[in-house]
């Protein structure tokens, strides 16, 4: 009989010497899967049970994690290991590719940064996000001003140590858009103002102004959770392999197969916040419930960029949880939850409502048109933050007078203004982008699908919302990282990803309802 | 100025050469502490949110954490440390010292005994815990058998690995008890039987037979939930600093200063299991949130024993939470949340129902007095499976016999006999006599603390535990580790543990009760 060592010696020697590094390559990115899973789990505790006075111990452990984490990307031996594979890069198939330079992306930025400043950004980061919290609930930009300014300055001086061409924020951008930069951004942006800010004045001198008081009546705390729950089930979100809870700001976390986790927030006297919130972290959710599970334990368990996962929820958001048809479907049972607050409102009064285009502060309740001058005024302030044109302490300012220049109004605290998102307490800048690119790609994935699925928006008014789901379970979801924003979307729609689809879009809707 | 160099040198060189290496060593042990912390939170998650797929990829995760840990604990920069440390163990202050012989005593579990029987043992109380599930529920023993007869010879070759003195029984003793042995443990069970046994039997012969249906009516989920947190603040639990969440098996959690986690489990037709899970989690709780902060990060951060953690939660549960000067208080508030379910229903009534003392087949829905006998039929069997002297597939045979023998009773059934616990399923042997220490030290603290605080059961009666709180804190929770149980006991009460306190206990409350 031969033993395994003569049947392997019959290989090629070619390929067995790939296949031993390429083994020992994927023991360390395991080890590095696993602890980056756990980081996300602590993290997602963070913001849902987390007692208030726990954050000390969670910081530790997060610390310790991140320490873990480094020490294995910065070790010798990974580095040995991908020196040895990018060299044959060519010879590995395409998802060992993949995940060999996703790694040595990591490895780059760790090996490049000093240990210290990581950690001190692991730290900074989780003080950043609780000081957010008190600083938001009081109404203090002073007590969240510190924990800002030190993130900034921890951001830019690590960026100094990578290096960047152009542009240091364009370092930040390339982490969640690869390869985007500030020149494409700033030109994708100046479209979409030259042609949304007509609309928005057009629809702000039409006249109409349609009836919205029946959505901030009181509503109850757990029926609005149950409808949530309704929706998301009908969209295809499977409560045995996820959950919905609750925290200050939806998100949605993949902890692996079978585990996908919701969050949303209830406002006593606001219907529409979650209803939106389950249809738009139900899109990641579906998503991250999509990627094929042989891809877990590696890196392409994931989508394969911000902007296309948020193409992903604000087209369940956005395109089909505000349409009609959706609404065809879940508006009486809506109705049936709530008789007294929605008596006497016809479904064409709920659609025009939860649809009106009106300048307001808050960039999670703007319409879906204002919404990218929003995205537009954050990408401008961080950009400048990063480049070091603006100081932390002169950001309320900056803030109040570009939502004038843009939206024409001022919000009335900096809790609803500069304070009211998450992202930059905890050190998250150059993500704000994706939430505008994620509208682009939405649309034009949404318009191949019309022409792909049979009856689709019929499908939808009935409440099989099943469809749509296996369909980009097929086109999208399954692929996780393994093809780039650019390769997805020119394989699903034929072409690179095109701001008319979304332009046309806005248009089309928003002239039916603003005649 | 001298720099600190210079400064350290001034110091004798003797103090320095151990500055280092403890300091290296704490490095290591804060490491540790932070993987046991990690996998802590996620146990937690396990029993309280994680949806029902989401276990796989949960235990990859808790996996790599074990690996993580029982590769710092088997590296040899700790075995060197704990070498060069153990060596001058007496020049160490008392908390370095304590925590090197903890540490010390891990390290030579994973040396002394190989990693492969580790690992089998790990996967063994896996699967046994699943088994047990499927069997408890089929009420079929057949399929538990075979795992309880792996995990028993796993330990039995564990400890040959580690050695023991006397019984191989010792060895799991001492990890959860230090110092105990059967000898000990032999004594104090023969002295339970002889002084509870008479008392069963003359309470079952007394004729007094409480009403308790009043008990067992449909009692509100949320109501019960309300109620718990009630008692549990006015137990002193802070609920800035911990939680309580439900699971199918109420436990505690400490994760550190600040974030103490408790959980209970709700029936709708039972009031008093939820409020027994309220007092007993609680008086855990309140001991993990008492242990001084100082010792966080180190495995001093923990209590004194199982036995020691026990005797506050059955501290809370039993002489507190079911004394008249608690309901006293209690009464009237629990009354209001449901005054139909306890109409009619006085304070004696009530406190007669939820002291009742009958001999039933489950232990944790047990009276105080018949517990120890449910506590000491498993002890018996577990010495006797360890030592060789019996063998698992005789062990319905025996536990019925012994239940007969001990407390006059057939279990109905295997599930509700040999399998009703979880422990043994997952290799856990040696943990039981705790529970009955638990009520001894309780008992005997009590004494004390009865003799040491002004009023103490008056103030309870006037719903003020913050007394009793404050000098447990004092006396007991904020040693921590550092203390050995003995060192604890007769610290606080002036003589070893001493099975009479809860004897006396026993005997003047169902004097009075059972007349």
């Amino acid at each position: 009989m031969k033993t395994r060592q003569t049947l392997n010696s019959s290989d090629t020697n070619h390929t067995n010497s790939l296949k031993r590094p390429l083994a020992r390559f994927k023991k360390q990115v395991e080890r590095l899967e696993a602890l980056k899973g756990i980081s996300e789990h602590l993290s997602w505790d963070m913001q849902t049970y987390l007692p208030e006075k726990g954050i000390d111990p969670l910081a530790w452990k997060m610390k310790h994690l991140e320490i873990m984490q480094n020490k294995i990307l910065r070790s010798n031996r990974l580095q040995d290991l991908l020196k040895e594979l990018k060299k044959r890069v060519d010879e590995l198939n395409p998802e060992d590719r993949v995940m060999v330079n996703l790694v040595a992306k990591a490895h780059e930025r760790v090996t490049k940064v000093p240990k210290e400043l990581l950690e001190e950004f692991a730290e900074a980061s989780v003080r950043g996000y609780s000081a957010w919290e008190l600083a938001k609930e009081s109404n203090d930009f002073s007590k969240y001003k510190p924990h800002l300014e030190k993130l900034v300055s921890i951001l830019r001086s690590e960026i100094e140590h990578r290096g960047y061409k152009d542009s240091p924020y364009n370092v930040l951008l390339d982490d969640y858009e690869p390869g985007l930069t500030t020149k494409q951004l700033d030109h994708i942006f100046s479209r979409l103002k030259e042609e949304l800010i007509p609309i928005i004045n057009r629809i702000k001198n039409s006249g109409h102004k349609p009836e919205t008081a029946f959505l901030f009546k009181k509503y109850d705390h757990s029926e609005q959770i149950r409808i949530s729950k309704i929706i998301l089930e009908t969209m295809g979100f499977d409560f045995h392999e996820g959950r919905l809870d609750e925290s200050m700001h939806p998100f949605c976390s993949s902890f692996g197969p079978g585990d996908v986790r919701l969050t949303t927030f209830i406002y006593p006297n606001d219907i529409i916040h979650s209803l939106t919130s389950a249809t738009h972290e139900g899109g990641h959710g579906l998503y991250d419930m999509g990627v094929d599970p042989k891809f877990y334990k590696t890196p392409l368990f994931d989508g394969a960029s911000c902007a296309i996962h948020e193409s992903q929820s604000r087209l369940y958001e956005t395109i089909v949880g505000q349409g009609l048809p959706f609404w065809n479907h879940f508006f009486p049972i809506l109705k049936e939850a709530f008789p007294e607050q929605l008596k006497d409102v016809s479904i064409e009064d709920f659609y025009r409502a939860i649809n009106k285009v009106e300048p307001s502060p808050i960039r999670i309740e703007a319409d879906e048109v204002t919404y990218q001058l929003h995205v537009l005024i954050r990408y401008e302030i961080e950009k400048d933050l990063i480049e070091g044109k603006l100081a932390v302490e002169d950001l309320p300012k900056v803030w109040n007078q570009k939502m004038q220049d843009y939206l024409g109004i001022t919000p009335e605290s900096d809790s609803k203004g500069v304070m009211q998102d998450v992202h930059w307490s905890e050190g998250s800048f150059g993500y704000f982008p994706s939430y505008a690119l994620g509208n682009l790609y939405a649309a034009q994935f949404y318009n191949t699908a019309k022409k792909e699925i049979l009856n689709l928006e019929l499908e939808i008014s009935k409440g099989n919302l099943i469809p749509l789901k296996n369909w980009l379970n097929e086109k999208v979801h399954k692929y996780g990282s393994l093809e780039t924003p650019e390769e997805i979307i020119k394989r699903v729609t034929g072409e690179p990803l095109n701001p008319d689809y979304f332009i046309n879009y806005v248009k089309e809707k928003y002239a039916k309802l603003y005649p």
